[in-house]
């Protein structure tokens, strides 16, 4: 029954797959600018010329991964899309130096003309992540080394001198651990490591590091995750340190996860799953309505945030991730059992029967309340990744049945 | 009948005041540092203490006023709340000049040190609001002079060089005309100028330019207000250029008519009730569900503001003020239907019988989403002032109806 259950499953999320990544390629490029829009309609309308770095550099390295390891995907028109993005960012995303030397913008204009830039370093993240994918197809060896470039220069804003972020050091705030830095890190050292063993020796110590700081979230005698914690590990006053984000723990377990597989580190595994995706799950799982909350506070005050109780489609997709990830290499009927929850709330609510993709905001009580496709943090990256790293494990799934049951 | 509705609703105003008076009272003093929690949940417990310069000023200012204007207000312990408000001000608001000269912060840790630094002007017009208000009370006219200063460095920001506020130039993001810059301009004028023919001839041109401003967000051959249009009154490309505000818009309507009726100017008296007041209550008024839209896109797309479908309680605060001064001075049944329709709905959904005060987030069906009554954004302000002025317009409305019908 399982095994059909799971059939099941994973010819839904490769029909699904196929309509995302056809949606995208239909409606979103820009013939005439090159990169893409991000601002897409419930039917693929553009309502927004827009051009957000994070969701250009992610939809560059989203294509990329596609190209390179599923065949279906390797096709002349991802490729050449994946291209024409990476051309675009290389020549418009970089804002002038007198505004952080080498900082990315976080949105250009149409055509190119920065719009704004943000005090942190996420829209460099993405670029790395871009440029390192594609140049692995094209061999380009110049892209690899911009990638790389941009990935020192990131590192050494978070781990030696921000000062090119402009942000004011002021004496009642003090530099915090947030979740999302270690994370993505941690992500791109993945990204930049994967086959080079010379690559993975250069970053082993930041590997370590991002480790350690993702680890420090585990506050309140192992009973909670918070989303931003002192440099030491502490607790932070206030709202700020009461905040939870279980859609960002359990993309951190996963990211966790698919890192201590790699190093055999058993006791790892079980870290990322009972810390990283448990906590989380039974924290943000809406035991009334169904889907995970976006914001919530450990101490069961009113988050501030006025979205707190929305139902967001990518907290949905990296549970998916995480939990049949951690399935598929434990073989444990609980986490399945969490998958196939996740699952039946995911696809009845967010998928779009009608035009393809995928809602991204739901109210409370799980209608659609923003009914765009695209939108300045919604682009070509939460639904297919998520829909690819299952397919992905799904194979694993069947194949791999012995190197099941490592951590539980 | 009309005579016994508005004295039913004019108890209850007055009987809401009080309570929320005392509800700040008790709750919101620190009377260790100074100043005012503004953290305070839905029975006044205080969930974070930082400290938001904004509120700190709007209290400081509601307090005064009261204490000024309102017989039953006229009470030491207001007074001292409000001067103990002023010094923490005095003493912490002003960050170091290498974080732009003369800028105040946004928000500040209990004792006083800065945690963050808006690129806004908003931090600085509430204290020039506080200042010149208690000043007006203590006679103090160093105080009067530091609110004096602030509001010129105001405007040279506003009107000559943005540089201190240090948002960066970029080419794709040219300066626009928000409503809220001309809009504040215009009501501190009103603040400083009562009184005072002196800064009221010396403020002439700068009303002028704020009424002009304003109007230049009519757009859509006057059958829309639109929040941000280009710095000769034309519509903005994008979600940007299409964003919709009702409660700002309405806002903006009674400082218009305020400023229309002192000025005797009946054109303006019109434009401000038809434009701002008459065209946001259609455009933001929720037919299905009642209360008004946070944010609208012009064109009906779906505004990309997670929060765009909420309930707010500060757009009803904003439009009761609106349609009651209309009425009051006009006479006009139309008006005063529209007061009632707001009316029943704020009264019946934002006002906590329980722990008084009022929530101030509300899902699209009008459930209470957010209960703490002060955060962030939410302080000793909107609420009071909405009713302290309806207050104020039932005594016009009282003794002067020979000055009515003015504008209709």
């Amino acid at each position: 029954m399982t095994a059909a259950l799971l059939e099941q499953y994973r010819e839904r999320i490769r029909t699904e797959l196929d309509r995302v990544v056809d949606f995208w390629l239909k409606y979103s490029h820009d013939k005439e600018h090159g990169g893409f829009f991000n601002c897409l309609g419930k039917d693929g309308k553009v309502y927004d010329e827009l051009k957000y770095v994070w969701l250009q550099g992610r939809q560059v390295w989203m294509y990329s991964r596609l190209y390179r390891t599923v065949e279906r995907f390797h096709r002349p028109e991802i490729l050449d899309a994946a291209k024409s993005g990476a051309a675009f960012l290389q020549k418009f995303a970089r804002v002038q130096a007198s505004s952080g030397a080498g900082k990315c913008a976080f949105c250009l204009t149409r055509d190119g003309r920065a719009v704004k830039v943000q005090r942190t370093i996420f829209s460099e993240c993405f670029y790395v992540m871009a440029m390192d994918e594609l140049s692995r197809i094209t061999q380009d060896k110049e892209m690899q080394a911009d990638a790389e470039s941009m990935m020192d220069r990131l590192i050494f804003w978070v781990q030696t001198d921000s000062s090119d972020l402009s942000r004011p050091q002021l004496p009642g705030d003090p530099p915090v651990n947030s979740m999302a830095v270690p994370m993505m890190l941690l992500c791109l050292v993945d990204q930049l490591t994967e086959g080079r063993t010379d690559v993975a020796e250069k970053y082993k110590d930041l590997s370590g590091w991002c480790v350690e700081r993702i680890l420090q979230h585990i506050q309140r005698d192992g009973k909670a995750i918070l989303e931003n914690v002192t440099l030491t590990g502490k607790e932070l006053p206030g709202c700020q340190g009461r905040l939870q984000n279980p859609g960002h723990a359990l993309e951190a377990g996963w990211f966790l996860l698919q890192y201590a597989l790699k190093k055999e580190d058993v006791q790892l595994q079980k870290t990322a799953v009972d810390k990283f995706m448990e906590i989380p799950f039974h924290t943000g799982w809406d035991k009334q309505h169904g889907g995970l909350f976006y914001f919530l506070d450990v101490d069961g005050h009113c988050p501030t945030q006025l979205e707190w109780n929305m139902k967001l489609w990518w907290p949905h997709c990296e549970a998916l991730i995480a939990y049949l990830m951690a399935y598929s290499h434990s073989r444990a009927p609980l986490l399945l059992d969490r998958f196939k929850l996740i699952y039946d709330y995911t696809f009845s609510h967010f998928s779009d029967e009608e035009h393809g993709e995928w809602f991204g905001y739901l109210s409370r009580q799980g209608e659609v309340v923003l009914d765009f496709k695209g939108g300045p943090f919604k682009g070509f990256f939460h639904v297919p990744r998520c829909l690819y790293m299952c397919e992905k494990h799904f194979a694993f799934h069947d194949q791999d049945v012995t190197k099941c049951k490592m951590f539980l």
